[in-house]
């Protein structure tokens, strides 16, 4: 049935290869003629808007507003936060010059020379600072506060090696940026945004995620902490799916951001960031999928349910149309996303192969035999199962199976990295287990040093160190120093 | 009533300054420490979001799909379509370099030598070159087509002389781009998105316009034909609302992008390309605000209804607030849109100032004597009118009088056009009628030369040739040669 075109490498094969092809052949995202940068095809992007939509949604529920801050940055602003320069002012894009002019010498054109700016402007690789220079200017007193602003935007990295939507040199993602009176407000907020992160995570993307505490070296640069969400891939690497920084007052004394207190007193105001981007696509593409293609959450599928007729001429397909038309109207009405694909060019076979590749939740088909029985054909992408329903209710079954769909996908994945969270204490079981991917439970001396030495020995870092971690005596891999808890070691994405 | 700080120059004065005073002051948008680029604050940008989303859905509606290209365009891909190549490849932003390094002579970063591009990127200025590059992988025969996608971007050009929302270097717009198999479908859908502007810009923006066609030297760069919906301003300037181009196969013989139609004949794919940008929220706030400040539609505007409490105590205060929360409750149920500003530390005359500058469109008031005889204080903000109305069914009364205010704030520009429509015949007359703004009607001989001219003395361009514009015999104001029809000529944004 698989059309030969869309056969993707397995996942046992080659599972960097299966992901490549999968994202290509499933029409998602496509490498563009310029290098690190991708096209986001309509059928990625209707997923993307999805999760859009959704998330925008729970950050105005939670008292957020969008707003728009430039595209560039004035070189200097990245040196006024000292930690920030290292770790962003370094592989990004320069905009040196205003204008291009016909070359004299021939065809084309060539970059005047005479354009050049006075200052270089860098692409955003994140907003923190021309956005707290803004603020500079919104906040005088605490009756100005909380600013609790989001965006939505692109963003630049000079990444070397990219893959589509996993790492890519330009990607869509957003950035809140909020600003407030006290620690304890600014505290709160950075740990309500990881909440709905894997709110959003476990309930839309139905990719279950631990919420941690990144290490020192793994923090964003200009944080005091980086709370992130790990999620587990089928490979056994973890990949990030979002991160919400505390910044303390740094970026307020970086750009001299002081308010008036009730008291009347000055003080530098407190700042959180946090942000998920198109990175998202890529958990949800390798939490789900498998060797026929995409696996899409109900939730988050640009139509949760495709029509497919089976005839043999005009007359047969005009009967099945008008009983589609029937049951595509009940199903809308019950809030389900629907199409009906009746085109003719296309063999039911290729359809139902193509559809498989897509994801979609749920095919139904239908044939002279189903019209003749009151019957329809029912097939769940999740299990690859199907089964023939009487065509009565059918709207409301699907419906709820497309619930049941949802959380079947989230537990597969639970179950998955229930099976994959593994205990060790010594440093060569942990350098056998690592081989076997998973997030490994290992105890921790707490120093930089260990934490480099298992990076640069076995490629696995700290994940993070898991909220509410339980607290036990243990004792370091590599130094041998007591341990008071354990922490998530696992090679990443 | 009004707030010192939030006084705003008269129109009559100077309506440039009103103009900038008001985006300043009712916070909409500021500019940033990167020349020519804004900042979109909060009550803006959900403004621009309402836009968007209501756009989106004609889009959809008319069967597009969006999709996301890069940022990044090469240097050489401008030079591929010749016209396109003057138009656009002129003055933007050129990335030059992808690293900066610690300045080995001091503090701060600056630009690595060493991380030159071999070849220049620029920062769109529009899409065409990218996507039609883009295209090429996705046409092979008619089955592909059409592609009927959209893009919300943001783009780059140079401005030298910048506005906020009228002319900055960077902007937020969308971009549809089209393929198709034939000339008849590619003009039809050039003219839908047309008549999809113009339906938007009526009924949501309030803002009549008049749909035509550009003459050739006012064409966008690499199109046959553009069309356009044109506005005229309170001040009697003409702004180009939307702009929907014709392309013919100029991009698809540039990149070289051609289809086997359905008798396996080769031939190079048709093209659209139609945008419309945050400029749109210059031509609300210029069509219809005053001198008090904002005036919005309410089918755009963030928030419809304000309700201010007014009270002497905390007792007062709860009285109102068990009130009002039915009357929130009920609009809501009726989907209108409500705020209820019972903050503490600003008096209503504040308030009332406030929501006047921000053209929110009824604001209602509560006081104790209205909680004693069942009333409440009705205030429109496009007449400045109130009344004191029974409390009773007052969600319903609101939800029909949104319904007058979008309609009679449309109508109120359809009259100012209207009486701004006149009639020239003499180049005397023409000159001095254009120092009183609007749009011009005047005889044309349809060459280059006599619209140069006019340009060149007057400031007057020819906005469009009206579609369907009746045909009148008359005599070219400049060259006394025969004129088939009137043209609109103004001064513009």
């Amino acid at each position: 049935m698989a059309n030969e075109l869309k056969e993707l490498t397995a996942r046992a094969e080659n599972y960097a290869q299966w992901y490549n092809d999968l994202v290509i052949k499933a029409d998602l995202a496509e490498n563009s003629a310029v290098r690190g940068c991708m096209v986001i095809k309509p059928y990625g992007y209707a997923i993307w808007e999805k999760i859009q939509r959704q998330l925008d949604d729970m950050f105005k529920e939670t008292g957020h507003v969008n707003a728009y801050f430039p595209l560039f940055i004035p070189k200097s602003f990245f040196s006024k936060e000292a930690s920030h320069v290292d770790g962003f002012a370094k592989e990004c894009a320069v905009v040196t010059h205003y204008r291009l002019k016909n070359d004299p010498n021939g065809k084309g054109v060539i970059v005047d020379p005479e354009a050049k700016l006075e200052e270089e402007l860098i692409v955003r690789p994140t907003s923190e600072t021309i956005i707290w220079n803004t603020y500079k200017g919104w906040i005088q007193s605490y009756r100005d506060l909380p600013i609790l602003c989001n965006q939505w935007a692109n963003v630049v990295r000079w990444e070397m090696r990219t893959r589509l939507f996993l790492r890519t040199a330009e990607f869509l993602w957003q950035e809140g940026h909020t600003a407030h009176a006290t620690k304890e407000e600014a505290e709160a907020e950075t740990r309500q945004m990881l909440d709905v992160y894997a709110d959003f995570a476990e309930n839309f993307l139905a990719v279950p995620v631990i919420k941690g505490v990144k290490t020192a070296s793994e923090r964003f640069a200009g944080a005091l902490d980086t709370y992130c969400i790990e999620a587990l891939m089928q490979d056994g690497k973890a990949l990030q799916a979002g991160t919400s920084h505390f910044l303390g007052q740094n970026f307020a004394k970086a750009f001299d951001v002081q308010f008036l207190d009730q008291e009347g007193k000055r003080d530098y105001v407190w700042a959180t960031s946090w942000g998920v981007s198109t990175r998202l696509m890529g958990a949800l593409i390798m939490a789900h999928s498998d060797d026929n293609g995409l696996v899409l959450p109900p939730k988050l599928a640009p139509f949760q349910v495709v029509i497919v007729p089976i005839y043999k001429d005009a007359a047969g397909l005009a009967a099945i149309n008008a009983k589609a038309e029937t049951i595509i109207k009940e199903l809308k009405n019950l809030g389900v996303s629907v199409k009906y694909d009746n085109s003719e060019n296309k063999k039911p076979g290729w359809k139902f192969a193509e559809y498989e590749l897509k994801g979609v939740p749920v095919r139904l088909a239908m044939g002279a035999r189903d019209l003749e029985n009151g019957t329809i054909e029912v097939a769940r992408r999740d299990t690859l199962t199907k089964e023939t329903l009487p065509i009565a209710n059918i709207a409301t079954y699907i419906k709820n199976l497309l619930e049941e769909i949802q959380q079947n996908i989230y537990q597969k994945a639970l179950d998955f990295r229930t099976k994959s969270i593994v205990k060790v204490d010594t440093y060569a079981d942990f350098k056998q287990k690592i081989e076997e991917g998973g997030f490994l439970l290992a105890p921790w001396d707490g120093t930089p040093e260990t934490e480099a030495q298992i990076k640069e020995e076995t490629k696995a870092t700290i994940r993070c160190i898991p909220l509410e971690n339980p607290q036990e005596a243990g004792i370091d891999m590599i130094s041998g120093k007591p341990s008071t808890q354990r922490v998530i070691f696992a090679r990443s994405y």
